[in-house]
């Protein structure tokens, strides 16, 4: 990595170390400033261009298509389950943190049968306990499972969970919200008949449009199971196919800033090159944060570069609202925890940031920590040891 | 109306004389230029302000509350029926247009029970007629309604409806989408549970956020109701008065965007000022294709000043997909005709456009005409006469 600066905020916006929205560069924002009919051709080949390349990142052409769907990242999961899990099915949901709870809650107003395997919100879902479930339950026709539990940062063995769900004959949803882009998911090597991501994680859009790719032979048998117009997977792709156009007014403008976010993606070496900066990120962050005394809810060896859970210092000095808006007035924008097991804040290490910024960030975490006269980030069990 | 030209649209940018997406402004566009967070103060304070003024345009405050939806419209007429007409009600849908026909098929996906009363696509709903049918079924609990359908461009008289609707005891629920912000609704005046709209119809911002208007006493009543997490406006608005915030990641710059827009709606003079304006833009319309022998399909008594359908010329030299291009190289968009009871096309007068524009407009469809060689704008039946 070049240490060279990332363009992107005008000089009075925020740096966002969080999990969404991320900040993105400012050529990605100048592409919103174009209107366009739905129906206009340049429209229609970008939103086709824009389609095909989400194939491409999971090398999955022929076997995949893309369904956008508008809406939050949370809109895309809602419809990959409406449409993919049937009323006769029934969903094994992998949770080890809230976005696993989300999906069990989905299922509770679609009125759809499932189960849940739970894990502490620290430690990812062992495929052990999975193969066990599957054999137990002969019912259950699909898994859920995600890739990065934002909760705690931690990285769940999508490939393993695949490889054995596939073995046992079953259909395997993932919810890659927050990995999607950075973290590599080869089609051809993990099986899963859809995965639900979005436009403003890793692949540094703007919010507002969520996608599904989803295998087309899997898809092709999920007409009439959406319980919900707008977020029926399975309709919006075959008037897409058919139309080349929505169903509904899309988003224009998210989505030509998504076509530039997805160019800007490529050029940075795709996949690969995307996880490589973000991983520099996140070392630089642990080292940094580590230095000051800080330590980080998980080992390295399940932390994904997404975004790292610290537990709270201990010094009563150390108040994090106080901690968080001296942090703001020096334009870095960090997550307050979402843990039940440990009081903590998060900072994430994605968006469109690199390593000037992450060596910024600790300075100014130093420099916070120096006004407010906090000695170490160290917790209360650390600093009892 | 002043002949200045509005500012809007880089040179390379068409006009888009359609129903949406629209042509904003450029001041509208330059707001998406910067990044929040969700929980940044500003961004919570910038959308605590955007559902406010929203409540202000029907004089509804103290009694209505805003609950944006993210995604198209459709996601936020959805919501309104799924969350207001509970799974022991009965809905009765007044259908004039494909968007009465598409909240019949939004409640066959919810599973809501609903009976239907239709008229002609050239016809607005007749209040004899919904008075009639609440009298003879009991059953219903509540009526839902399109305000300018856009199929056609006709005017319902809502106030009307509206007002049988309350007398008879009933809920009323509008879909005001092409309308909202430019044809007036006083909240006081007529009586309705819940209006739904979007960002990128008359108040020109761009698309990306529908928002339901919903009566608090009413909305309060339908904990429950929803069968989608993502699309439960109970849940939705809940949450934004205890948090301030989102459920799920908001469109962040659609909704800066949104903000600015209302800015310049007020600038304007708000709903008047806008109506005034589409109402000039209507009339320079209609006049203008008049005058080159164009017939509309409405008479004027029941047209809105939102989209303008116009009857297909008879001239054989007259072929739609030329007149549509050669007018888009002008840089004017124009709309395809969505009638099942003649063969037409629609030019919209929202957006911002003005009296510059729409007379620009006529001037290149005469020199289109002029090109293909068709002497007159007249329909078979007007050329037989």
């Amino acid at each position: 990595m070049s240490a060279k600066k990332i363009e992107g905020q005008p000089a009075q916006d925020s740096w966002l170390l969080t999990p969404g929205p991320l900040t993105t560069s400012l050529s990605v924002k100048q592409a919103m400033l174009h209107d366009w009919g739905s129906r206009d051709e340049r429209f229609i080949a970008l939103n086709a261009r824009m389609r095909q390349r989400l194939v491409d990142l999971i090398s999955g052409k022929g076997q995949f298509t893309t369904v956008p769907m508008q809406g939050s990242g949370t809109f895309a999961v809602e419809a990959m389950i409406g449409t993919f899990v049937g009323v006769k099915d029934r969903l094994l949901i992998l949770v080890n943190g809230a976005y696993g709870k989300r999906m069990a809650k989905i299922c509770d107003y679609l009125k759809r049968e499932y189960a849940v395997l739970e894990w502490p919100e620290d430690r990812p879902v062992e495929p052990k306990r999975v193969k066990d479930a599957l054999a137990d339950d002969k019912s259950i026709t699909h898994v859920a499972v995600v890739h990065c539990e934002t909760t705690s940062g931690v990285l769940n063995p999508i490939a393993e969970v695949a490889s054995l769900v596939a073995g046992a004959g079953r259909h395997l949803l993932i919810d890659a919200m927050s990995a999607f882009g950075a973290i590599a998911i080869d089609s051809g090597k993990v099986p899963f008949d859809a995965i639900a991501a979005s436009s403003n994680k890793c692949l540094e859009g703007v919010p507002g449009l969520g996608f599904v790719l989803a295998r087309e032979s899997a898809l092709a048998k999920t007409q009439g199971n959406a319980p919900s117009l707008s977020l029926d997977l399975f309709d919006q792709w075959q008037n897409l196919e058919k139309t080349r156009q929505y169903r509904f007014t899309p988003p224009i403008h998210c989505i030509a800033a998504f076509d530039q976010a997805l160019t800007e993606h490529e050029e940075e070496g795709g996949v690969a090159g995307r996880g490589a900066r973000y991983r520099n990120n996140c070392r630089i962050l642990i080292d940094g944060m580590r230095a000051l005394g800080f330590v980080t809810l998980l080992p390295d060896e399940i932390q994904a570069p997404i975004i790292v859970t610290f537990h709270m210092p201990a010094d009563p000095k150390f108040q994090f609202q106080t901690f968080y808006d001296k942090l703001r007035e020096r334009n870095f924008v960090i997550y307050p925890g979402k843990l039940t097991v440990a009081d903590s804040f998060r900072v994430g290490c994605i968006g469109r940031l690199g390593e000037t910024e992450m060596h910024a960030f600790i300075d100014a975490v130093k420099s916070v920590m120096q006004e407010l006269g906090v000695a170490s980030g160290a917790p209360a069990r650390r600093a009892a040891e």
